[in-house]
């Protein structure tokens, strides 16, 4: 092992914690398209929003000139519990590869909800609070997102209502238990409390739900009573706003080493943890202060940027909630069986889509068998156990190493390690026993998904 | 939420990790007892301990008068992986707890073992292989060193054989997955492999194993094969040597502040954790620079400390192996099924039975509801999800946390978290559905476990 002057984790005092987020809208030249109302097809306005979303997180959703939005004080305590995350030097993994890359990793996993997304949903449960309501509602699928939103409302003393996937909720009993232990309300969608539920089960009465139902079931909530307001990990522009702590950490740290990265790697589901990665990258590349290249990694089988259409599309597949412009496999998609639940979703931040669409960063579909090979490669040589979201961008890393070593260039790569795997290990053992499967949609199966993309003037596409 | 000049997390530089371990025994005045051979009740040579010890690690077992051990550089490049392990004032539990009393933690479980463990884990891999071996043989129950020893071994390259007791292997196939997912061959035990599981598996057809079975199965095949040893990650000396990291960092931390703690609390099964946490302080305390409160709290379903007896017994139920001199519930003591794996050892190491039984520690027992509790109160306001046996430790400062807020005493209480509750969701999951049950062994559980302390003068004892 050859440790040079960089140590091998990067730790931030607290005081280093970012006082403000960063919006990268702000310094974009083409900016996102606005969400539309799916009756209209006109942008939603702030009150059309109010109405599910809570006040303050509107104005975030919607602010796309304020490069800068303070973090209140009482968010940033809480972010002490377990920010600064790490930037660890992967030494180990370099001399395992035998590689001349340098190669660095943001973790964002040393917090129980064993991923990033404790970063907004702390954020959110805060400006629910602050706005007097009793709870939020939500859904989950894999259920990091509905872990890290159980931890944030129990620290607030807010109540929270979790739709959970009803075969994740049956496959993945100990995601539960954990929401569960911090006083989570965890109901399997889809369920009799609501009306979209109980059609649902009426017309499909075995079913073991969608992440679409789920949503629809949380929004129902949510919508009914005035106490509640609807929250959600991903793909919105407030998600992103509050997922830059993770890039501005990662570069004060290596700011303070004088390290530049090259590469900047992150696995794309619906874009929460990469918008927040590269934000500040992004930032300096929009205003032409720096450049970087960018690369979202995201499954072969559910490819929304390489295989995706550019279009206005739902965001659920009950086909009920605004229409957002982004990369999309089309409302109607099935993803297969992945075993990334994290990046199983058929469409894309709407931010990260426009800078895609610019050119201002790539995109590549990686295999599941690959990625596990990755992980495990990651695994014995790094020590940590990597969430199978996680190890899309560390496949990605690796291959770009493995051409420096061809090369014999010395980049930099920067990759965002999201989050730890202990709830994964079915996917694990399926792994290790070699019963791990690769499915990749037909040309067939994406334009049968793209079928309930809503037609009007301006949203033609080709697939 | 009042955070003083304290930061929420005390973190060190790598190069502030402890460059050698501390070995209480240097600074005994009573030692603790020598192991005795099973058959001749004399004490165990160093070349009879070769046969299934490192012979480094023999060394370090024999040792009680070098206080400071160096810690190799290999070790300490492992160490930079997962170290210095943050030690975290609990601003929000004690603002819940509204005492006056400030608490302190020291995490040992941001790393995929979840526990401590991996601080000797590396240590008895590293000279594993410094010895030339091909690999190591354990025993594993709840886990936790299992995973953190198949860890050690991917690192160097070292085959890793693991006896899981049949049971765990059932009933925790995450745990089986991560240690396959580090290359360990994890065999259920009693397996077919070895003589003592072969005539147990035909004596008792049916049976779901036991540790004390594990044990002999694992010290059977390292004798039998010159290539491996047999490595143990609890009880032993050279354990309690290597987890001094913890207290050293503890204490490094602490110093950094002026910080003196009135109390010091951790759980104590087998004593790794405890008999590290303590260390510097212990050492202190021997020799007369300053006086600390040391509370052992042990679960009330297996009350070694507080209801066993101070003799030697065999260290495994299967009386195969050595005898060491403890306080201890008999080696045919069976523990109830308590949900803290880690802490279900009928006997105690020997340095702290003799620190114990010469007045310089406390202990107290506590049981499993009660842990429970101090568990899900601990993770809504701290964030971290802590392992069942990591939870005993917190019931105890706690408790010494309300009573400051009784008395108005500004105590400063420092407790071990050892680990992560990641794996013990089925325990979780009792507990949030009001079936968790407390088990107390009556006074003739106990007599019938001592049943097989060995008779021979010297070892009277009454119970």
């Amino acid at each position: 092992m050859n440790f040079d002057k960089i140590p091998y984790k990067i730790y931030l005092n607290e005081n280093e914690i970012p006082t403000q987020w960063y919006n990268m809208r702000a310094d974009m030249k083409n900016k996102p398209a606005p969400l539309l109302h799916p009756g209209t097809h006109e942008p939603l306005t702030a009150e059309q929003m109010y109405a599910f979303f809570c006040e303050e997180l509107v104005h975030q959703e919607l602010d796309d000139t304020t490069p800068y939005i303070d973090i209140p004080q009482e968010i940033r305590d809480f972010y002490k519990m377990y920010r600064p995350a790490p930037l660890v030097r992967a030494y180990c993994l370099e001399e395992k590869l035998k590689t001349p890359a340098k190669i660095y990793y943001k973790f964002e996993g040393n917090n129980t909800s064993g991923s990033h997304k404790l970063n907004s949903a702390i954020a959110q449960a805060y400006y629910a609070k602050k706005q007097g309501l009793k709870g939020v509602t939500t859904e989950t699928g894999a259920g990091q997102w509905g872990t890290a939103l159980s931890m944030a409302c129990a620290y607030l003393g807010l109540d929270c209502k979790v739709y959970m996937v009803k075969c994740s909720y049956e496959q993945k009993p100990f995601r539960r238990e954990v929401m569960r232990t911090y006083g989570a309300n965890v109901t399997p969608s889809p369920s009799m409390d609501t009306e979209v539920g109980r059609r649902i089960l009426e017309a499909h009465p075995g079913t073991t739900g969608s992440l679409g139902c789920a949503i629809s079931e949380a929004v129902e909530v949510a919508s009914k009573d005035p106490g509640y307001r609807y929250v959600l990990g991903s793909v919105l522009n407030q998600v992103l706003l509050h997922q830059s702590v993770i890039g501005l950490e990662a570069k004060a740290a290596l700011d303070k080493y004088g390290i530049k990265p090259d590469i900047i790697i992150g696995c794309a589901g619906g874009g929460s943890n990469l918008g927040g990665l590269i934000a500040p990258f992004m930032g300096e590349k929009l205003r032409g202060e720096a450049d970087y290249r960018i690369i979202a990694v995201e499954p072969a089988s559910c490819p929304s940027f390489t295989r995706g259409v550019y279009a206005y599309d739902f965001c659920d597949t009950g086909m009920i909630c605004p229409l957002a412009k982004m990369y999309t496999l089309g409302s109607g998609f099935i993803p297969s069986p992945s075993h990334a639940g994290g990046l199983r979703f058929h469409g894309m931040s709407t931010t990260l889509s426009q800078l895609y669409h610019d050119g201002l960063m790539e995109a590549r579909a990686v295999e599941q068998t690959s990625v596990f090979e990755a992980a495990e490669q990651f695994a014995r040589c790094e020590g940590i156990l990597p969430a199978p979201e996680s190890s899309h961008a560390i496949r990605a890393a690796i291959d770009e190493a493995v051409k420096c070593r061809e090369t014999g260039e010395e980049k930099t790569i920067l990759f965002g390690l999201t989050g730890t795997g202990y709830f994964d290990m079915y996917a694990y053992e399926a792994f290790n026993d070699g019963k791990m499967g690769d499915y990749i949609p037909t040309d067939d199966d994406i334009r049968a998904g793209l079928a309930n993309v809503p037609q009007f003037p301006g949203n033609e596409f080709e697939f």
